[in-house]
């Protein structure tokens, strides 16, 4: 008997019948004695077609009114959801961002919860409601719609655990589980049974589309523990929880890349402190997220500065630089896109400083060209050209032995 | 300069380019100096999407979900027309239901406006936007998601018109007005220029499907000046306002009708009053809209009572009397579809009892049979069979002087 949250995103919702089979696993939940709140994505490819129509109608639509547009798609999983759960006899009761009471900062497109009113999701829990909450879409302090942006409906779904103080938090997908890296790209990839809040953020940082960091985040602090498992096969997931519980420490625990991955470069910034404030703070004013960022010398006065950030957020990057140039005073702003990010993570790695020599030799034999590198207590990330990530992942997966063992033996013939 | 609020059916937002083409038409009236608030409807086939959507889900969907669901089709609408009205450079603010203040009752599928709360759009307006607001929705006493019935996008416009005290409201439509009968069934039938309240109401509820009788009710209580007209051409439209400023006095204004009604018999209720008030109650109490009723006898101790209701609530109604049957102690329930409503209507009748006359007549002699009657004082409205309405729509036109004026001359040759 707790109380459990569990999150289907848009591919376990994707159709009729999908929700159907989610409602019988919520109804399966409920029937063993628990309060069951469920948040839910957008069905299937719902998002992309109705970004498609605003595409139609202006060509960057304001995030304003596109945060009122994209929320609709959770609206209608909500509604179907219940309705699935009450042709099942289950009691349920659909709420939107508002009605559940997730008030979030007024950043459109990509809002930050603050706060969670949880007055509405108790009284209804008590009444015996499964609680159906639609994910990545909140209200403003002035009572607008806005969205939480990607990852959105697993931070709702952690931010509802979290508020809640639920036992635990479910996020049921489309794999089953976390792997040592992508099962796509590295065939040997094998799924872990346990990692740690701070190896799945690292992880999440970098690519691992498991799970977004913002949600592994907001579980980390609260120490809400969370299970990563498949909407669709009965098998057990991966518990994300706290280190103590372990299992036997890895130097490397997992291989993550990510494919969407920019640079820019911003030649012959004057070399003074308050040059390179100036240009992330008004990066950061824009909401860019600025990931990577390697400076070098350019001459006696003026240094490089170069920086990777998601494609998506090229182009406006580029925009604020160039908006600015008068006060940076650089000499040349350039770009670069069709380039991928593969990271070793383990938390083991602090105390083993061979990783990073490791990782460079493997990359460098496969004739891989690394572009930038960065370095956390628990991560190393190497830049790379986008069409060689599948070939350094599986590189670094054998070389920090995480392969799956070969077959103990062949039948003898 | 004057507050002006407009209204765009589904068609009128059908796709892209329309949406696109209703924005122009808002930049104009704005351009006018006009504050304009526009109320939309979901793009065209929208609602009977997601209602086959649903109905996939479960075969009675419930209401309170299939409102969460459908008030998604409006969302989409004021994002996308904001969104159009920005790119034209006009300022614009979307709101749902429940952001522009609209506040109904609890019963879902069919709320009633209790009360707008102005506020929201008010600040709005005063900021220069367009407010652009979600029609057919609004929001419970409890917080839920509600939706107005049939014609509540007109109800929401008219009602924002009313607390808004706006100079007039504006019903933008697939046809050029408010004729004295359906084009589609009588090619004779003309365009009204003015019409007032009274039979306009009657009109539309005898099945004019230009206006919904509630926007009417609300428009004739509040005496908010409406203008019925096209979305698509520039031709001036219909509009309803106070009797005393109507053209010339006719008996008969326009022919209506409704192709959707069913009747429901009860034989053998006992013939005591309180069993009739019991009767209807009881539909009441389960929002059935009963239309017309006519009692006969059925012996010294019992009556037959029929009653006409909308098709759709035809099933709903035959559960309700069939539970009550014990209570009600009537011998037989009967029930009758395929029907259709003609009506005569006209401010002038009351003063001029031989309409009824030369209605029945003129049925008659068209081998029509009637099988129910009711009147008021400006209408008469007969029950036929439904594949007889066209028929019918077109003898009491021409009979009752409505039609065009013939050509005036033919070429001589």
């Amino acid at each position: 008997m707790g109380l459990v949250v569990q999150k289907f995103g848009g591919t376990s919702v994707g159709s009729v019948e999908r929700i159907k089979h989610v409602a019988e696993r919520v109804a399966r939940t409920r029937a063993e004695g628990h309060q069951v709140v469920v948040t839910v994505s957008a069905m299937g490819k719902t998002t992309d077609e109705l970004t498609a129509l605003a595409g139609k109608v202006c060509d960057r639509p304001p995030k304003r009114e596109m945060d009122v547009l994209l929320t609709t798609g959770e609206q209608v999983s909500i509604s179907l959801l219940s309705m699935a759960l009450m042709e099942k006899g289950v009691k349920a009761r659909p709420m939107t961002g508002w009605q559940a009471g997730i008030q979030t900062d007024p950043i459109h497109g990509k809002a930050r919860i603050e706060h969670i009113d949880t007055g509405n999701i108790r009284e209804s829990l008590e009444r015996g409601e499964v609680v159906v909450v639609a994910g990545f879409q909140g209200v403003s302090p002035e009572g607008a719609i806005t969205t939480l942006g990607r990852g959105g409906s697993d931070t709702t779904a952690v931010a509802l655990a979290a508020a809640l103080d639920a036992d635990r938090c479910e996020i049921y997908t489309d794999v089953t589980g976390v792997f040592t890296t992508d099962p796509r790209m590295a065939p040997k990839a094998r799924k872990l049974s346990e990692i740690c809040y701070e190896e799945m953020l690292e992880l999440a940082n970098l690519g691992a589309g498991v799970l977004h960091p913002r949600s592994v985040e907001c579980a980390m602090s609260h120490r809400v523990p969370l299970v990563v498992r498949s909407s669709f096969e009965d098998e057990e997931g991966t518990w994300v929880k706290e280190a103590d519980r372990m299992e036997e420490e890895l130097n490397v625990r997992g291989i993550a890349h990510d494919s969407e991955v920019a640079r820019v470069k911003v030649m012959g910034l004057p070399n003074r402190t308050e040059m390179l404030t100036l240009l992330f703070n008004k990066l950061a004013d824009a909401h860019i997220n600025v990931d990577m960022i390697v400076t070098s010398e350019h001459d006696d006065e003026r240094i490089d500065v170069a920086f990777s950030v998601h494609e998506d957020e090229l182009e406006q990057a580029g925009q604020v630089i160039e908006s600015h140039r008068e006060e940076l005073d650089y000499l040349k702003l350039l770009s670069e896109t069709g380039l991928a990010k593969v990271s070793a993570v383990g938390a083991g790695m602090v105390t083993n400083p061979g990783v990073a020599a490791k990782m460079f030799t493997s990359l460098s034999d496969a004739g891989i060209r690394i572009k930038m590198v960065s370095t956390s207590e628990i991560k190393i990330s190497c830049v790379i050209a986008k069409d060689q990530a599948a070939k350094a992942v599986q590189e670094l997966h054998t070389v920090f032995g995480l392969d799956v063992e070969e077959a103990l033996a062949t039948v003898s013939s």
